[in-house]
């Protein structure tokens, strides 16, 4: 039984995780939603590899913790990732600048600080996202189209001829782009076909198509990483 | 000979792998200090795993980028790091909260968008910076300080009993602080014994403290993503 430790109301950066175990058909338990986050920070701060911040993963005696980093190891533990070293370092490379993508989505809403509202800092946002929107969405999700271009195994997958975490992680990406920045999304991805294909296919895998039906899928919100502040879409 | 690609003039986030390719003493050249940044651009754009920004690295037929993933190769092929699964996986887990820590350096001065100069953003940059120095360095060194005095194997080292990518990345990381947030890190270091003693020791190490005296370091400047604005420093 794995163990994943998120904060148990958003999807946040956890979801990226939730749908890698999902896919996997992994046995686990979300903690903090079943005990509490109490639970969580006990398990953080414990132990001679203490996690900076949520989320991380127990399994058995490994306690992993940085998205890219479980997703590294999720992808070997459950051929999410090709076994190959080049096909392996790729998919993490992409997941990595995934990460960053999702990093600066965060910070339109919070450019000046995590410690203090949005509320406390929203000139500074409507900036940082106007560059948001104009600039990095058509710059990351046009790296992605040619990535999914390039691939050798053809444009249905960004790595191979197998679906891996980064896969997934594009979908959610997607749609953390759409709920937050529902009008600067559709102009952008009416540029990028083959991420909204891999998208539209992501969503429809049966285990992850089930995981979206179910009760286990925490809807978007105004607490997580993509937020829906209509003044910050163009 | 690996080839390294990255901007010819500033440390950035280059330097990290450049502090890994001389510990191992690797045979290697960085491209474009000898023939330019076109030549950088244009392996950057070819072929199938473009690389979405500098710095990328070729070894044979592998290119990697994103500085984490590049260092998690460097790691394995020249034993930077543990070989069991679980320290080289946390080994680069403190790399990679170390690279999130340097990105939040980056946008201390950078806070609405990368497009701007400094000068377009001096009033956010002001109020990022605050947050910065007043909460993050402080959160982050003492993390490291803990991961430090909870190494099973000895406070010093990050990882084991040798020395890491990660601890490379820990000089690296306070270097930067020291030059951009001198009053800041000053405090902050006082705090932070464990970590301040790594990095004189890694300064000390005989092929780093030959890479630093040699003109292959580029000096800091307001062009990396470590800038010293007085302004900035509290």
């Amino acid at each position: 039984m794995l163990l994943l430790y998120y904060w148990p109301t958003i999807q946040g950066r956890g979801e990226f995780v939730r749908l890698a175990l999902e896919q996997a058909g992994a046995p686990y338990r979300d903690v903090a939603r079943e005990d509490g986050v109490e639970a969580m920070f006990s398990a953080m701060h414990e132990g001679p590899t203490p996690a900076f911040a949520p989320p991380f993963l127990k399994d058995g005696d490994l306690v992993v913790g940085q998205v890219a980093n479980i997703l590294l190891h999720l992808g070997d533990r459950f051929g999410l990732a090709p076994s190959d070293a080049g096909g392996r370092l790729w998919t993490h490379q992409i997941q990595l600048t995934i990460a960053d993508m999702v990093a600066e989505a965060h910070d339109t809403h919070h450019p000046v600080g995590n410690g203090l509202y949005y509320e406390d800092q929203k000139p500074e946002a409507a900036r940082r996202a106007t560059d948001f929107r104009d600039n990095r969405i058509p710059k990351f999700l046009g790296w992605l189209e040619t990535v999914l271009a390039r691939n050798p195994a053809g444009p249905g997958r960004l790595v191979g001829a197998e679906n891996t975490y980064a896969d997934l992680s594009l979908f959610q990406l997607v749609e953390g782009l759409r709920y937050a920045f529902p009008r600067a999304a559709e102009r952008a991805l009416a540029k990028a076909p083959k991420v909204m294909a891999l998208h539209d296919a992501v969503a429809e895998l049966p285990r992850i198509r089930a995981y979206l039906q179910s009760p286990r899928r925490i809807p978007f919100s105004e607490d997580g990483i993509f937020r829906r502040y209509p003044e910050l879409d163009g």
